[in-house]
């Protein structure tokens, strides 16, 4: 009966065949979200299994790289977002928790200062990420833009 | 012997001092940044006693909030940077934390591939928040910028 | 020194007052938030801190409980929204937390299928609670209703 | 003596058949929810392995999907309901455990209100969701109905 | 202002005053529940906080331990019932978690096979504790009782 | 050199022959209890694993459902008794943890009251759970019975 | 209302006299048990408030130290043993916990062997420290004895 | 290129060698340690793979009981030492943990006095298990021994 | 009663009194270091009640830093050490607990290699912390100095 | 499908063949680092996965240990760095956890009457291990190093 269970391809299989035809390929995130006509934050976090490729992008993706067509599928369907680490160890991500945690509050208090009761939306969301060349040593800008949603009253 | 134990202020006092005077004179966490010169994310987070006052810009917010003069030292003292919460449940703190979850990995791929083997730095730091205006509802813009530090081989 | 720091009303203060005129004017909630013209929902959860009252509803609040006028300013305020119970173990706030252990995934499939990749906003949000009727035992209602929120591809 | 163990199929390999005759019918939950006339919020969770189908229940839908007779056993036992994260990750159900956070004691205190010493029940329970349509930007519905229990005193 | 914060007596205080009112007329648990007509288990809880009392029940304990008038408010309203340690640590207690952990399965089979799909209600529940005397060290019962409640389908 | 290690069958591989060979012959719990003299708790227990099986037992359990002979070493094996879950997520289970949660202290304030300074072995320990007829709903009762364990003083 | 609340010792007061009295007299734990005919290890151990003192030897620790009468009553009731930290962090404790950690497999493989399936029990238990000279430096000693209790099959 | 990873004995392999010949020739864990000159408590922990066999004893280990000789290497390297759980939930082994809980300072506070300010020793450490016979029911009793190291001032 | 309970000086009480003498006086921890010839490290770490003041050494403080003679009981007393964060927040002590994270394993391997099967001594342990400047940025230099302590084999 | 994902090699997996290399060549860690000319911590580390190789070095370890060339490329990417246990059990990572328990805020207080508001690099950083012959017992001297960070004023 176990035979019955021949899998289709799944978001981590997407996300493989992505990574190796990158590598046979030689082509950076940047290079990558280029060719498909959207951002490298986005790309990335798509090609990893974070976001849901709309169809067209999936296409454009799978054209790109060559994917096998069956890759769609999984290509676009809506992610379960699942991380293992409540704090995260790997000290390029780490340093990012860290500053919520240390300016978190600060973040609160200008948003509510600057707009009312409400927050950032991590949904209706935004970001990139730059290089900025600087004499005492480069620096990494990260750049995060959210809809404001307000708090509602009923 | 208690008696001995006479309390100097701590930067807890010296905040709820400056929250204090800040109602009373109906100051921004804006106007005050403008009024001691720094800008309002540095000032929200020294004034909560997430990080310290360089001695000028802490006689710089005595003077403005007519603090007591023996808030100085509080004020000027290394922070001890302590969160409660793994895990932030304030709805508008925890969407930043989610935003780590999900481009975690995203923000140190981007990283590696534009800078090299190492990090953003969460010490030679600095932030803004802004409001930008837009017609679909505002949205809240979020700008980092950290010294990138590669790791050392040695 | 110490002395400088006369505290002003906090948001538990306000709770603690709501609390007490309740009990001496022998109100219910649903009396109280007819009284401001809000939700029981809605009226609760602000009274217990959880949300900010519009400064109108405040002075309606103020005005219906005999508060004092300086429970405004903590009224109107931004809260901090924080639980302590990672896992609550009240029963009747546990079968919540089961619920959505168990349905989550229920929740998120049928979202996905009737909007597209996206969620429910817990800030955009309303909620009541009914008694039903019924032969074998009344039941509780209870009705959600949040914005859905579409994933944003940049 | 390993070879004794044949194994036969576990509610993980009823979910995956369900998933793919799904997916090579093109159907929905919803239109799976019909095919066996049952609501799709419960379809989906008895099709999860979250609840046990009734044996008709059971025949219906392994007619409707042309699952293999041998599914009726699993799709029939009673599930050991399991979840691994204690605060889920994904967005979209994280919404609904944050409503839990900040709701809880308010839902708690008006079932006390409406009822007296008691819960809603999760077991005699049931739920829907709904699409209502909003110029401002559809909303979710969820509605939720759990018989209350009173508090036994003996 | 905070001079309008008295506070009126909580579940803590009317379980300290039963407990001195206990020691001062020397009663024992058997006994308070005897002259209120209930039993020691559900009296015990009750005082403890983590049940209410019925508003003559309450009457009758405030009569039998000469507590003061003001203690029916506290005894009669719901309780929230919070337990601190996830695992508790005192040994007369650890025992019976011990036993939920290894027996856990065995109670959910049992109940699956002698009821159907569905559970022990927590909540529509008694229990009794007593002394059976044996030749070999006297012995502990415990004795639970709760209403099966079946898992709904819809 | 991985060729040497031919494993013998673990508890695991037992439990599941037992399961298995239930469902071919159509047995109840009840029934395999009946067959080998015990009582329905522990046998379930000891087939899952949790309890080890004295040998005269293992044989008739073995007799009683065609095991194969090599299944004797295992069953007889005192077993490594491990739970995963700190707080249990299944409902079932769940109630029961919540009981230990809110009668805890309870419990113990009676065991106390009636034998003295101790505890009740889980150990020296047996349990029964029993349909009880009800006309308001049948009720699940559980009766669990352990020797009295004086601490010692030295 | 409030002052109805005059409360009597607790077991944390007992504690805090018997360690004033132990400093005020130059006792040891060593004297104070010899002083009351007991093992120094159970003497610290309920001077701690985590065994409880049979009333004879309540009243000679009294004796002993001068303590008040009204102490009693504390030192004589049964302690709910609590332990804040789920792993110890003073290395002096801590190395316990790495001997349970690293050895707990094989005293549990020795019990076995030596007395069939059961358990040493750490209630009819008793413990011992004590000093060994050794030329390369002197060693700590401790001698645990607990009854062995055979698991029950019924 | 996998093929390259054709893996040696592990730790975890060796200890499953050892298992297989143990029971193969109906050894127990005193015969064993007996025929390799060496402590129960020890052989055990070494032979799950806790402690290093120095290369004699790993020699008689393997002459005892007919291992490969591939097993030298595996038995003789450095373990690094974990448990999964921590806290123990096997009866047999939470005892050890339960007593390190309530006994911990009085250990602690007994050291300090006999010895000074310093610990016992895990590393330079022994330990045994013996059976006491005992009228009211035989004793397990565990005696260890490390040495104690006092804490450096410099 | 409660008046019997007039507490002697604490740790925290002598760590408060040496912080605030460090400040009246401006000394550093390198001044009280050598006003007592002990290290900074050690100093600090016994001013923090961390490590118990040998009775010279507590004389020499209280001498330095004017404190009262009551102090010196709480000196000299062994402390328990407790730290509060699993895991440190603090940026400065988190990097630490960091680099125990990802070189540990490392730290153990070069033990392993150059030493044998053994630990470096946490309690037979000193260190120190120096300023290297250097042109790229000056260095912060922890040397860490423990006693090789190997597995006992018995 | 599932053809399509032929896996290249992972860091785990050069990790595996740098460690079968070593053996089947007999050499030490500090003979490998050597042999790259790097140092041994650096070496082991980067061995380990947790340090990525520069090009240079991962062509001298695939020379010095005739791995396959294939392994350039894992060698050389940047890791994630994941730990598992939050605190380490092995008893010789343990140590250095208890340390930066211990004297964590002892190295915080120094670094900043040292050099300032800031701390050490975890990432601009480097480590040695060294033994030390010593008559009481040869020592293990651990040397880390990394540049001091200022926090940034904005």
């Amino acid at each position: 009966m176990k035979d019955l269970l021949t899998e289709s391809l799944t978001k981590e299989d997407a996300t493989a065949l992505i990574l190796q035809a990158k590598k046979r390929k030689s082509l950076t995130w940047e290079g990558i979200a280029e060719g498909i006509a959207m951002s490298p934050v986005w790309t990335h976090s798509a090609a990893m299994g974070m976001n849901a490729f709309p169809e067209a992008k999936a296409r454009a993706i799978i054209d790109l790289l060559d994917l096998p067509e069956e890759a769609l599928e999984a290509l676009t369907e809506s992610p379960t977002k699942i991380w293992d680490q409540t704090v995260p160890t790997d000290p390029c991500i780490y340093r990012f928790y860290e500053i919520v945690g240390v300016y978190g509050p600060t973040l609160k208090a200008l948003i509510h200062e600057k707009f009312g009761d409400g927050i950032m939306s991590a949904i209706d969301f935004d970001m990139k990420v730059e290089k900025v060349p600087h004499e005492k040593g480069d620096r990494v800008k990260v750049e995060m833009s959210g809809k404001y949603l307000q708090y509602n009253c009923w």
